[in-house]
């Protein structure tokens, strides 16, 4: 079997695209397909696939979560296995469906996900910025990088994170390799968590390094800058009584595959504004 | 600029390869575009690309290289820097060639590269054989891996090689982990050494693990796996006296990319068979 693809990326998290709009190319996209499709050296190579499918063309229970959006956004990790949201994911899904001319590019775009619908719009620097909800800060905590202990924020983005700030983010003498996992304290974080060392680079600038759970260290992470805007905003004294007073302020996070501006609504929300890109486009038979 | 583009892999050896057939698309084709061609995350990912070019179409100084050859393999690394050639990207091209009905596929296919025509068969497997030449078993020496020590087989392939038997080929306890360079005789190896470490698996069957000059460890290596039949077959008594005496033996080389069929012919020439694929096909504009 023959089929469509692309390629693109946000801040060097890559993605193969399946466009798929009524669901009759991929029917229920299976598990060896997606890792076939990501695999680096025998594949196309991704961290992901983002399936674009038109919600009505869904089952029910996946339908009702992007009640609302004409369009759908299946993700699925390397590995074959589902993941609700990707933020660097749903500007390389928007821009797409604006490439394509599947949506008005003028109007906010809303993305269906397992994590419900995503509001997605053009920045005016060229960039899309999407909303990824409101953060919740909860308690403070450790992680333990290369056998150094640092003092962590624990922030939620729908997903885990502890926002670590450090010396330095090099590998030696700072925030360490990364090539194993950070301890934490796992009453906390059951599930595993998402680790963020920071460092500060100017006002409202911090520079990042992150440690997924499952996947390693990587280029960047959208629900990652997120909680370290959060966690900044906190230690600069804009959100010592809780995120949404820390409305307004606008954060550069550096990452190692490139630059998210990240910023509190008035409404207590975080968008996030970065580049997206499509680099291929053709056809497989994976 | 918009332009076409293949990905293909041999033993998980993967290339981008681009269709230029009169050398009217790159011209000069030039580095910083091979480097974002091959960006694992940024581009569409490859170990290099492979320029589909005739003969006739090159510059004198190459085409003098390709005479004989329709066609011209022009290779790049992905850094962007030229190499003579690659025995598992000859056989991408060659399947290629044969995809598009340029080339007789029940014919040998010559494959002008800069280190001369190559000639590709069809093999009976479905594989593709490459004549890789005449080996020449050169001195004794020893590679160092992770603080062990091991004797060594010196291997010209066209290019150096190190060839060591080791206990086992796991990173612990074995073969090492490979994140350095092995340790090697600079005076035998004045511009450095591709290293195989070494493990029997049955008679006439070889496992290996690469750790290939400038590259790191590698999924495959083509004239890595010619150089460990070259020295099994000697160590097993069949070249005692040069490798021309062990012609016609064939040897199964497991990498951790694949497995290749390596035989020397009754000439004392080195044909390697292995697989070929071509996975995606499309535009970019990277």
């Amino acid at each position: 079997m023959t089929y469509p693809f692309l390629k693109g990326h946000g801040t060097e998290n890559d993605f193969v695209l399946l466009p798929d709009h009524d669901g009759s190319v991929h029917g229920d996209l299976d598990e060896a397909r997606v890792r076939a499709l990501c695999h680096r050296r025998a594949g196309i190579g991704g961290d992901g696939v983002l399936r674009v499918i038109r919600t009505a063309a869904l089952p029910a229970d996946l339908a009702a979560l992007g009640e609302g959006s004409e369009w759908f956004m299946d993700y699925r990790n390397a590995d074959g296995s589902i993941s609700e949201m990707c933020g660097n994911g749903v500007r390389v899904f928007a821009l797409h469906l604006i490439d394509e001319g599947l949506v008005d590019p003028d109007a906010p775009i809303p993305v269906g996900s397992r994590d419900g619908v995503k509001v997605v719009t053009r920045a005016a620097d060229g960039g899309l910025t999407v909303d990824m909800g409101s953060p919740r800060l909860l308690g403070h905590t450790e992680v333990t990088v290369d056998g150094r202990t640092w003092p962590a924020r624990h922030v939620d983005m729908g997903n885990p994170h502890a926002v670590a700030f450090v010396d330095s983010l090099d590998s030696i003498g700072g925030a360490g390799t990364l090539l194993e996992p950070p301890g934490h304290d796992a009453a906390v974080y059951p599930d595993g968590v998402n680790v963020e060392l920071v460092v500060r680079r100017g006002p409202r600038h911090v520079a990042m390094r992150v440690h997924e759970r499952g996947s390693g260290e990587t280029r960047s992470c959208g629900t990652g800058a997120c909680a370290v805007m959060v966690a900044a905003a906190e230690a600069d004294g804009a959100g010592s009584d809780g995120a949404g007073s820390a409305a307004g302020a606008a954060y550069r996070v550096d990452l190692p595959g490139g630059t998210l501006m990240i910023e509190l609504s008035a409404e207590g929300r975080v968008l996030m504004t970065g580049p997206a890109v499509i680099v291929a486009r053709g056809t497989t038979d994976l």
